[in-house]
């Protein structure tokens, strides 16, 4: 197809196309002369995809870039190219801390973490962030609401299985990727709004004489 | 204290204290002359309050306004100060969409409100929010994906009793309101971070040859 009908399957304007394709978003189509290219199924794939990684995921072309980069690279294993993906959807948390403190809290996350038997790298940013949460949590006066990381941790350890099971049914890698980016990114929001709805429910049961 | 050293003991700059001030999310202080005023132990966990709400629960100044209000607010029952502080975190989510894919993203979120028998009120914003949410994925073609929205919902149903239960073991309405809030903001992220390596871990397992 011409770049008019891969604009027209999916929504993207033609000047955005080209933006994409001078930033080594998309690969280039197949000439067919010097002033006309054909697109094929794979453009469509990852147009969806990149407009997936920028609008709902909120990446920077760059980071963008990086993703796409990892998919296409030969030696990258499905785990590798998930986890660039992963790392850029998580931006490191900065909070103040003093550094006592932060050691001690990242001593509790790294027992969590080994304590649940979890495989995940020393540098894994997400690692910080739950150590400066916890952080948080404390300099608040909130430490008593920690009683909650366990369950917290064994609920989201239950739901990944089911997600990474879920995206691993895709056929082919740039869709596993796309379904690992966008499910993370919708995932959230939709536990965010799930979890606000069980606490109306929960906060009526507890707290209202009219609720059953 | 002067504003320096409630400066100095939460390590907010004095212009940002002064901005918060003017915002009206912290109370002002006591003037002892027409220049200058003293703060209180208070203040300090205001404004500790107010960068929780604003660095870690990313809202607005008007959302942390909206939350700081209903914490002061007397004369209501616990149930509808959560409510009040619950909708200011969560802002409805504004998308196009065709109203027939919404009426049927609609029906499926109030049937799985109905379903779980969530006590949940017609005009609460997250049930649009769901609805919206579910739309969003079958738009970018993610609707495999919505097979994990009833463990999504289990899951978060089961912590939210643990979160009531927890907040409810506070002694008195202000601090239960406080961890309402700080729990609601604070167990966003933390439930974001731990899913992140809690997925490392499950793609670890399901895609690399070497994990046990």
């Amino acid at each position: 197809m011409r770049i008019g009908e891969l604009s027209t399957r999916t929504g993207v304007p033609v000047p955005t196309i080209k933006y994409y394709l001078r930033e080594g978003l998309l690969h280039s189509g197949e000439l067919t002369s010097p002033n006309q290219a054909q697109y094929g199924d794979g453009h469509v794939r990852r147009l969806k995809l990149v407009r997936a990684l920028l609008d709902v995921g909120k990446l920077s072309i760059a980071a963008t870039r990086t993703v796409l980069d990892s998919i296409d690279a030969p030696d990258s294993s499905l785990h590798e190219v998930l986890g660039i993906a992963q790392q850029a959807l998580t931006p490191p948390l900065v909070t103040d801390a003093d550094a006592t403190d932060l050691q001690d809290a990242q001593q509790l996350a790294d027992r969590l973490i080994a304590g649940r038997g979890w495989q995940v790298e020393p540098g894994s940013p997400a690692r910080e962030s739950l150590a400066r949460i916890v952080l948080t949590y404390r300099d608040l006066g909130q430490a008593d609401l920690l009683v909650l990381l366990d369950e917290y941790a064994a609920a989201v350890e239950r739901l990944a299985t089911a997600e990474v099971a879920a995206v691993g049914r895709r056929p082919d890698p740039d869709s596993m990727v796309e379904g690992a980016v966008l499910g993370t990114v919708l995932g959230d929001a939709l536990i965010t709004t799930l979890r606000r709805l069980a606490q109306e429910n929960a906060s009526a049961r507890a707290f209202t004489a009219a609720a059953d």
